[in-house]
């Protein structure tokens, strides 16, 4: 497997196919079959009030058409003659005293699958030559609030501002063989380090130290980003599903006793695209009684969504049966109560422990593009939920069940003269201490059903194995 | 030391005091001695195209003036009546269910050293209660372009853009205790963490691996933030006054053999305060002979600057010393010839070998305010020194020489019809190896001398002991 990532990996991004699958997306939104796909990097940004730049972060839609890390570089695509021009900064000799050589045109034509390479200052002028060699009309395709002042579509009959990004939002969401391999490899690489974490929880005195070896583990594998601001939450924090702060101790200052568990939710990039993944352990070694229960009914969640995944599927439906799952393993536990799993489900009280969207697209965003979430559904138990519509082949998602006890989410429902009925208080009251328990995997939807790329370990047995210190 | 660090940083961070003596500076540069001062902290930002805020930098001029990291917070200060006001985002329901309770304004006003604290609501409210009640003139300071839209000063009389950010710059310039413990303490971390590089380059196979080291060692410290971009620079790459790639294997591609040193710049940021720290290790463990002159000569620069650091000192005359000093030992190693030190430092040819100022004012910002540069100036080997004129106690400076072997920088004086005489090329042969050597420490100004706050292992025995893996 890691020889077979090696050798797709090995090859050039692949941006021309890209491209054409976008200009193909472009035709079939009625854009026409020629015109020019206009799109630009990142630019250099400075630190406010400060000679530092910013930390650099390449536009995703730019990287998904050329596979260029460069900042302050352009792209250009012409559609009829399906050819690609990558336009990167040129040598600054104040620049290269300080930095070195920048990348030649030469190396570039090698290093990425583009068909041409000018320097920047080239942009206008290819431009205009386009519009002037086309006889008949010609039209530029760009993205609203992201062409530099400085570039001119003036020698342009038409622009269209409307139809590339949403040709892009659905390109994207279908991933190919190499994008799938940078998938993975961003999983293998945040699933070792999550392992790492796991073994040394037990010692660690605060989360950051946690935080500390997930992030240096990652990097010494040669991934510097982080896909998102990593959650290493311990004891009630858990249930803080933004938590991001990991810098408490693992003992309690008011009780002086170990935190029952971790929530690790984290992930590193490989070449820009994502690993998200969420791994809870016990912090003594051993789940707690209460911390068991939940961890088998959030597992049970995951994997009875696992079993359901295949292409045609309808996304809101797995997201309704993880809730039905959750609801038949709290009113075992005592938890819920006071009416069957149908009456609970439709009064959505389920949503008081499960509060999030089951999982979202992955890609070159932790939460990918062409999801068309409906943050105002009248439903709650939907309103979050990042994915709606069926899965296909290609498409990549993140399966995150959750049970969590925040106060700020249950205490409404526990006063609720409607909703308190279905939840016992006193039962409820010894699981506050269990925080939250997530399982996060990252899934390749295939052709029959699914493909996991999270190799992080997960079942009850071989966290504690782990998570106590043993091999 | 470490107690006295720990009593001093556990005291609040003296905001108040900032405030004052900035209100003094807006008095001596003829601001009057009434008004407010108003400022406000960074925002909250997102990511482009997605759902993820940007990493978090704390505005500098409103932590000096608060002490309060939390982003989307306002501060005015009222001059008249020395009261410091302190607004803080309130209570949003929607978000505490993702991200829990935000800071209470009571914790807020134990933690911070501020008279009074408010919902960010208030702060119009405020302006205008303030104008409403000063029956005479009244005025605001603010910084340019960085007053928020809905924002109003139009209760004032006079509006002042002109005055507060150079009174900031003057006041930031003189470090207090509070701030010298913060830098110590960066300091402290970073000097451990470049000790942990040191032991693991004999052994690591790439220079990530070591960035991972570095910035591990940090954040398990409590410092997740880096000053700077680290720079981990093995081989010639050390010749580049700005290497970030940081992704190089330390093995010689070409050669296949170990490359000779590794050049590390990197310091971590204690509640925004910098360290600014470098260092070079040779890595088989041992300095090559030419590595050993150069790094011989460079600690001479160091311990020669060093050694005059005073109050009333002229910046500009210790760095024209270090020059002095480079060019001795060059001529000793006959890398320089065909004048005396005197023609060789008028003909400004060390600058090829030390082309960047030998230090910097540090502080909330790497390359910290009130420096007074002059980036236009006429002789080159003042160009690019950051801190004109003269020391005072309290200014915290980088000493920071380096001898490098940087082609882009060194090939114009070789072809240079005047200077090619003073370089010899035969023996500068078989220095491009070394790459680049620069010793970098942080030291205070104090009444008499200075103090050095930077802990990291430099003599050249001390670095060969660690690189080679003995204790």
């Amino acid at each position: 497997m890691a020889q077979d990532l090696d050798k797709i990996l090995g090859g050039k991004y692949p941006a021309k196919a890209h491209a054409n699958r976008v200009a193909d997306l472009i035709k079939a939104r009625g854009g026409g079959d020629s015109g020019i796909i206009y799109i630009e990097g990142q630019k250099t940004r400075m630190i406010e009030d400060n000679d530092g730049p910013m930390p650099f972060r390449q536009r995703r839609n730019f990287f998904y058409l050329s596979g260029c890390e460069l900042p302050d570089s352009y792209l250009a695509y012409d559609i009829g003659k399906d050819e690609l021009t990558l336009f990167i900064p040129p040598i600054d000799p104040e620049s290269v005293i300080w930095s070195g050589l920048p990348l030649s045109a030469a190396d570039a034509l090698k290093k990425y699958d583009v068909d041409v390479v000018l320097p920047t200052t080239d942009v206008n002028g290819y431009l205009a030559h386009y519009c002037s060699a086309e006889a008949g009309a010609n039209k530029v395709f760009a993205i609203p609030d992201q062409v530099s002042s400085e570039i001119t579509f003036l020698p342009f009959k038409e622009t269209d501002f409307d139809v590339l990004r949403p040709a892009l939002d659905t390109a994207r969401v279908t991933k190919d063989a190499y994008e799938i391999a940078l998938l993975r490899q961003a999983n293998n690489i945040s699933s070792a380090a999550h392992t790492a974490v796991l073994k040394a929880a037990k010692t660690a005195k605060n989360e950051r130290e946690l935080e500390a070896i997930f992030i240096s583990h990652c990097m010494s594998q040669g991934c510097r980003e982080q896909s998102y601001h990593p959650i290493f939450a311990s004891g009630e924090s858990g249930s803080t599903l933004h938590y991001q702060k990991n810098d408490d101790d693992l003992i309690d200052a008011s009780t002086g006793q170990k935190k029952l568990n971790l929530l690790v939710d984290a992930g590193c990039e490989s070449r820009n695209y994502c690993a998200d993944i969420t791994r809870v352990c016990p912090l003594s070694g051993k789940f707690s009684p209460e911390s068991r229960d939940i961890y088998n009914i959030v597992l049970e969640m995951q994997m009875a969504s696992l079993a359901i995944i295949k292409p045609g599927v309808a996304w809101d439906d797995v997201h309704a049966n993880a809730h039905r799952v959750a609801i038949r393993g709290l009113l075992r536990l005592g938890i819920l109560q006071g009416g069957d799993e149908q009456e609970i489900f439709d009064k959505g009280v389920s949503v008081a422990f499960f509060p999030h969207g089951l999982g979202h697209y992955l890609g070159m965003d932790t939460h990918d593009v062409g999801g068309n979430p409906n943050y105002n559904d009248e439903n709650p138990m939907f309103r979050y939920l990042r994915l709606r519509g069926t899965l296909s082949p290609g498409g990549v998602v993140t399966v995150e069940p959750g049970v969590y006890f925040c106060r700020f989410i249950i205490e409404p429902y526990l006063s609720s003269a409607e909703l308190s009925k279905y939840i016992n208080a006193e039962v409820l009251e010894k699981y506050w201490s269990v925080g939250g328990v997530r399982i996060e995997d990252n899934v390749v939807v295939t052709e029959d059903g699914y493909d996991n790329l999270t190799t992080a370990p997960k079942s009850l047995e071989d966290i504690e194995r782990l998570a106590s210190g043993q091999a």
